[in-house]
């Protein structure tokens, strides 16, 4: 299939080489500033340095153009979309919008005549290597079958991604994901916390995750990304605490209180990076940042740390910070 | 080696199984009731009735005996051995003891001429499939080195057991673990509650966790535990939502606040079990209880439960609950 991907950031990138380097599809690659751009070229894609580049590969037909931006520019880009493209394309929401803004932004991109399918995508920045973890939603019947194709070379093996229904639903279950993501990595960064200033001295904290690494309770892909972490630097040297969030776990929670269902670990999670944007850190959010660094390639400090409210992240960022 | 084991529970016996069937090991096997002891020796140990029966198959030589038994009547066990084995025999604890207790245990065998070990055990009920994981501590130099090879050949592949220094240590990495544990089980158990109750109705929340098993940032043996919980009844039907907690968690808190280390994530998931005994039940720790059911073999429900309360422990329970 022929597909557009813009917003090349960590994952943009990775999406755009894993599909062009597959050879089973055309890959148009489009971002706002060309290095990208170039860069993708050189796995296979075909340069589009402008929406109108985009359009024009497609040849007048219908576009289906995957969209791995930040969710704040998200609504301003369907917009530009929606005075160029054909009746009938497809664009895809492929970052971690929030699902009541999907729910709204598909009720414009449907009254306009288009599809929008919202996918979120988890697997970090190894999900080149790795495939990719994919949670879908919304679409006119049929619709997903037509993207369906791009969402198996990009997911293996099988089993790897799930269309879930309704418009929105695809974000909202990769939100309770990260939500998740919260509080497990919480969890893990308080016990190697208790351990490092617990009541035995020099406890060798690497040795814990590896031997906890196999067939113990809490294996786990996080738990592993500790280990790595505390081998490189028993001491986390390096790494100042501060904690980023880029809202999924705030949005989750807004969710629940309005329904009634308590998350007390999840809020715990959010609670605990937010006061590291203060300056209440400490291991623990040393080995968060850490753990979010190795899954992610997030900033390990807060100096060059994407802003912890929401609000602030800057509009001219072209990458898309994924989990 | 020859090595006995006191204390034929799930996890016991499964380690009395593994070490027997190995062939490199004579196993002892002795337990307060009869049945385990005749089901140890099919698989290939040698049956100890009584104590005495014990160190008559050490032939006077220095015993070595692994307790599997709840941590409240190690104790009282211990005491008992030491009247009967001859000086330089060493004791393993392989169950939850609070590290603590350990300690106090280990002055007193220390100065009855004997050696303590702790081991704390992780992988559940699947420990005799997949190998065990295994924390020690304690033992004077050399100690360890003796009991080893039973290490070996319950803990493969090789990286599953380590010995991480003074007395206690093993139990403490091993209460850190389940303190870790909790916290992973409830953020787990709150976002597929959020799913489940959340603003999309029917979503298929085992395709969920199924999908989260590939590559994303959650992918854990506790997920998986919930995606197969999930597929066998998406609404959990027939647990009561009642979630025992066997001290670990707890012990962990006490020593945490005595050194000024905040834990809020072990300390809600803590207190969502201890609520639930007083009836707040939901979807989420209906799931807490599955995952226990899954890697333990623990009760389902509250009737067949163990006692929330630690105290309560039945001195009469001969098998170890062990996680």
């Amino acid at each position: 299939m022929k597909i557009a991907i813009q917003g090349l950031g960590r994952m943009g990138m990775q999406i755009a080489r894993k599909l062009a380097e597959s050879g089973e599809h055309t890959v148009i690659a489009h971002n706002r500033s060309h290095e990208p751009i170039d860069e993708a070229a050189t796995y296979g894609a075909v340069k589009a340095y402008e929406k109108a580049d985009v359009i024009r590969e497609f040849g007048g037909d219908q576009v289906i153009i995957w969209i791995m931006l930040p969710d704040t520019i998200v609504d301003e880009q369907v917009d530009e979309w929606l005075t160029l493209i054909p009746q009938g394309s497809i664009l895809i929401d492929g970052g971690n919008s929030n699902f009541t803004m999907t729910q709204k932004l598909s009720e414009k991109v449907t009254a306009a005549g288009m599809h929008l399918i919202d996918v979120g995508v988890s697997g970090g920045v190894w999900g080149y290597q790795n495939g990719f973890c994919m949670m879908a939603g919304g679409g006119a019947e049929g619709t997903f079958g037509i993207v369906e194709p791009a969402m198996k070379t990009l997911a293996l093996p099988e089993g790897a991604y799930h269309h879930f229904g309704e418009s929105g639903s695809g974000h909202c279950v990769k939100m309770t994901h990260n939500a998740i993501e919260y509080g497990m990595m919480q969890a893990l960064a308080e016990g190697y916390h208790f351990l490092k200033e617990g009541p035995y001295k020099n406890l060798d904290l690497a040795a814990a995750g590896e031997v906890w690494q196999h067939h113990s309770v809490i294996t786990s892909w996080l738990n592993e990304l500790c280990r790595d972490s505390l081998r490189e630097s028993p001491e986390l040297e390096g790494i100042d605490g501060y904690v980023a969030e880029n809202g999924e776990a705030r949005y989750t929670l807004e969710a629940a209180k309005e329904l009634g269902i308590a998350m007390p670990v999840v809020q715990a999670s959010l609670d605990v990076r937010i006061a590291s944007q203060q300056g209440e850190v400490s291991f623990a959010t040393k080995l968060l940042a850490a753990m979010r660094n190795k899954f992610g390639g997030h900033a390990l400090n807060g100096e060059g740390a994407e802003p912890g409210v929401r609000e602030q992240i800057a509009h001219e960022k072209s990458g898309n910070e994924q989990e």
